[in-house]
């Protein structure tokens, strides 16, 4: 069980967590905006991140699928213990980004018992997260696949 | 034949045009070092752009080498008549990046020649352009596969 304002604490702590961590991000506007266990979601602006279209700077559209990696590992596992590592991203750009755009990916519950199961061993574990990336008018504008890795702190 | 000077005027213009048309690639610091006809490389500093574990964001090894399919089109082919497309990006992360990266890009001269062909009839042109990522030490840190296209202007 989750306590109902406890999605809310997790989503500001991540939140400031991006902002020390990843500067360049932050800087871009993206943030958190549900996060809970084996589901994340993340959001940033159009404003400042246009491209010579008009539309949303590919770099961009990577970064705020991509830090659901990170997110996931806050929301799903223990950050005291493990943490992130991406190893390949696949993304493909399907629509142009003209409004604030919102990626989100989850993870089942059985594919989280299997990680933290895994965890606890010390080996590094595998994961994949698919996200998609939408607009404001729900235009599907790009979809990724990340490759990402737990490890045990200190690995 | 280019005249000695012709890369540093090409390179100083890419650079003006990645300023004004992706605000966000230059406030990480990228920019163009080298661009020739079939040949770009772009760098950007480690400095501002560390993550949680003191390496570069891998938002940014994305910008540094997505970037070079917007400086391909610009040193190889017309930007008064066609512009790039990006379609797709595989990027995988291999080693962590501690210090200035360099991309880099080429495309064959049999290559351009197609692709020059085929943008004189109108068409969509599609090309593939596989990027380097190189710490200062020569450390490979990430290795990119994009498809883009070049698009006549106003298609």
């Amino acid at each position: 069980m989750t306590a109902p304002d406890a999605p809310d604490d997790l989503t500001a702590t991540a939140n400031a967590f991006l902002g020390s961590v990843i500067p360049i991000a932050a800087t871009m506007g993206v943030e958190f905006v549900e996060l809970r266990p084996g589901f994340v979601r993340a959001a940033v602006p159009i404003e400042g991140n246009g491209n010579h279209f008009g539309v949303m700077y590919a770099g961009v559209i990577f970064t705020v699928a991509e830090v659901l990696g990170g997110a996931m590992h806050l929301a799903s596992f223990d950050p005291s213990t493990h943490y992130p590592l991406v190893k390949k991203i696949d993304i493909e750009f399907l629509a142009p980004g003209r409004s604030r755009l919102t990626a989100t990916a989850s993870l089942p519950e059985d594919e989280i018992a299997r990680m933290r199961a895994e965890a606890a061993t010390g080996a590094k574990v595998p994961f994949v997260l698919a996200a998609e990336v939408v607009g404001e008018d729900g235009t599907l504008v790009a979809r990724t696949r990340g490759d990402y890795q737990l490890r045990a702190l200190g690995s």
